[in-house]
């Protein structure tokens, strides 16, 4: 099966956004072995959208719509559609009826001018939207489908896994794509890819093939391993062992397999190791203890942070003494170990971590240009302190001592769990 | 003049890439007055290639092509051009010369594949690429024009400015487009559509007509004035009183018209007024304060903030009561009233904010369900406090929380300014 993927907005064509939603759409189809062969962005006119919907029905069995699917004269997707298809538009009463409750149940009275979400081409057939007022429609010809989702990641996910399950898997059959994802920090790309480049090449020409793309953003490198094959069993044996071998190559870096963050597998050797963690936080601002706490659970766990801008904060609340902070200076080693300390005492908590850093654009100094960051880490076990200087933006620092910090407690907790490390 | 950007490339057509590179080409064209009116993505397929050129051609002036350029069998986009522009390719050979003198500088005899670089469709001006070896290709035949640039963005960016300047800004003749965002919260899409919609109808007839388009997120609503004009000074001025109407009509829900974030817009009044802020965070985890200090300079009044997941540090660290915490639970007025007046008086700040509430997925109960969040602001003049549900995942939920927050901080800051406040 052939896709193309319509995403429908002018929005989405100024400099600002990009259409990230294909990519979700694309893995998905992926996933069933279809194949996205076309990606296009039209803005919020019918004869464009009308002209490009031509073009991808010309050589896709599949043709996959996002957005324009509001109650405003902007949204044209409906209709644009139902037009090319030569499918009447009719009022669905269910849709309607389901549109009124929702406002219904926010005490809210349904616009006149959302009765247009209701209309659907003849034949369609209407999938609900439980995060939003558009539902999605599917339209299945024979020869080609189209789909229309909203625009809204989060209205469209749930809809689509609907449908690729429902709809799209019975129709595909075949070869599927199967995927595995390894992340990692703490290395450079050019680093990664020279260590795991001999190990790839290797597998590209298995009887399984399995290719590699890596991807590296700022703290992050991923390597998304591809194997196409009929066989589930075939393709999970295959990318198991080329995992193994990556881990092997990659040695601790490599922090997760499975798709999981850095803040869940930190949360998960926390919650297994049955410990409490508290955080002081200067330049990060809060941003540790948030990506910490996106973790569903993470209460049983995350005791408090601070957050600690001012000199006064860190004495006050974490006992840091003055005259550290005067002959070390706030982004120090001392003070960042004077601070995971001193919130690990204030809390009672077994992990304390402590960060103090120049996230900038201000305040560097040559000794200690914008993007010095100071990491403490202090366990019952061991403590350990890291200076770093992290490239970028004020939030790319952020960012990236984030990252640094969390993979700090990561590497202690798994350091304890092999057994390697002293115990008090 | 209308544009059309094609990507060509596989890879970009997998679940990892995105294309930038149209983000960079749409800006440059739009600062003179060219709109991109569809953005495609294509595989190297020189049929489907065919097609979307063609598709492309029927709309735009302009097309504007990327990657595919390289000397394999693989990039096609020289030979498709071609040959739907029906122009023969000959070779030049001042490419050809200037390939060979590229790779004899790195020591390297030019492969013989390399010569289709040097392929040109006869009449197009080759445009040299200082930073690799795919020429640009610039093609105009009057009523439209064709312009191939190399993929990596390094090679494309110093051959689209070049052209830019070159050739289209002398075509474009004059007409440019500026923009304006006002951007808003506190109120639904569907409320702030019909409530600005009879403002932005009336501009679209104008002399300068103005263009709106909607953006809706969870907590925000952005609305985007595009303004097209070849008179500077006119398009400012039609779109300054554009938006003076739209914040009449939309009242204190707007919170900047110049592209600030609410997290600058809440800074620039604390600064204003020289007030400091401490903040308690129980849901959100850390995400407030870290939105707050994303503002550079934000040390200046971000005094510190507590995040108090356990009850015991929100009675340790804010002094909020045990028989408080019993009576009304965590997740109330009562408690965010406490945590915001416990953290100001901690801090010695001005201002104290409080949220606490239950991000999810789990710990909703029938009376307060996921997503029930009290948030507090108290200020020297003047406390309020508000319970709100939020719909969405536990990011969204947290996400929604700062975004009230910050607003319920910034209407109060407002309100004091506009001295309708009572004094102390």
């Amino acid at each position: 099966m052939k896709a193309c993927v319509v995403a429908v907005g002018s929005e989405l064509l100024t400099p600002f956004r990009v259409d990230t939603n294909s990519l979700v759409i694309t893995e998905k189809l992926n996933a069933i072995g279809c194949e996205v062969r076309l990606k296009a962005v039209v803005g919020d006119d019918a004869h464009e959208l009308a002209s490009v919907l031509e073009t991808a029905l010309g050589f896709a069995d599949l043709v996959v719509c996002t957005g324009g699917l509001g109650p405003t004269q902007d949204d044209i997707t409906r209709d644009t559609v139902a037009r090319v298809l030569e499918m009447p538009l009719v009022l669905d009463e269910t849709i309607e009826e389901r549109l009124r409750q929702r406002f219904a149940r926010r005490g809210l009275t349904m616009a006149e001018i959302n009765r247009r979400q209701a209309m659907v081409p003849l034949g369609a057939i209407a999938l609900e939207n439980l995060n939003g007022t558009a539902p999605g429609l599917w339209i299945d010809r024979g020869d080609v489908a189209v789909l229309l989702l909203p625009g809204p990641p989060r209205e469209m996910g749930p809809i689509l896994d609907h449908v690729v399950t429902e709809y799209l898997a019975p129709k595909a059959g075949g070869t599927r794509l199967f995927r595995r994802v390894l992340k990692i920090t703490g290395r450079t790309e050019s680093d990664v890819d020279a260590t795991a480049q001999p190990v790839y090449t290797r597998w590209l020409t298995r009887t399984v093939p399995i290719s590699t793309t890596i991807l590296a953003s700022l703290g992050q490198i991923e390597l998304h391993l591809t194997a196409a094959s009929s066989a589930e069993d075939e393709a999970r044996v295959g990318l198991d062992e080329a995992v193994r071998e990556l881990q092997a190559a990659l040695g601790t870096s490599v922090y997760s397999s499975d798709g999981s963050a850095l803040e869940d597998v930190v949360g998960h050797l926390l919650r297994g190791r049955g410990l409490t963690v508290a955080a002081a936080e200067s330049c990060t601002g809060g941003l540790l203890t948030s990506r910490l706490t996106d973790v569903p659970g993470s209460s049983a766990y995350v005791e408090r942070a601070a957050v600690c801008y001012s000199n006064r904060s860190k004495v006050e609340l974490l006992g840091v003494s003055e005259s550290v902070l005067d002959a070390h200076g706030a982004v120090s080693e001392p003070v960042a170990l004077a601070m995971a300390a001193g919130i690990r005492a204030a809390a009672g908590a077994d992990v304390g971590i402590g960060v103090t850093g120049i996230a900038g654009p201000g305040g560097g100094t040559p000794e200690k240009p914008v993007g010095t960051v100071a990491i403490a880490v202090v366990t019952p076990w061991e403590e350990k302190v890291l200076v770093f200087w992290f490239p970028g933006s004020r939030d790319q620092v952020k960012g990236q001592a984030t990252q640094a910090a969390l993979n700090m407690v990561r590497l202690l907790l798994q350091k304890a769990q092999r057994g390697v490390a002293k115990r008090p």
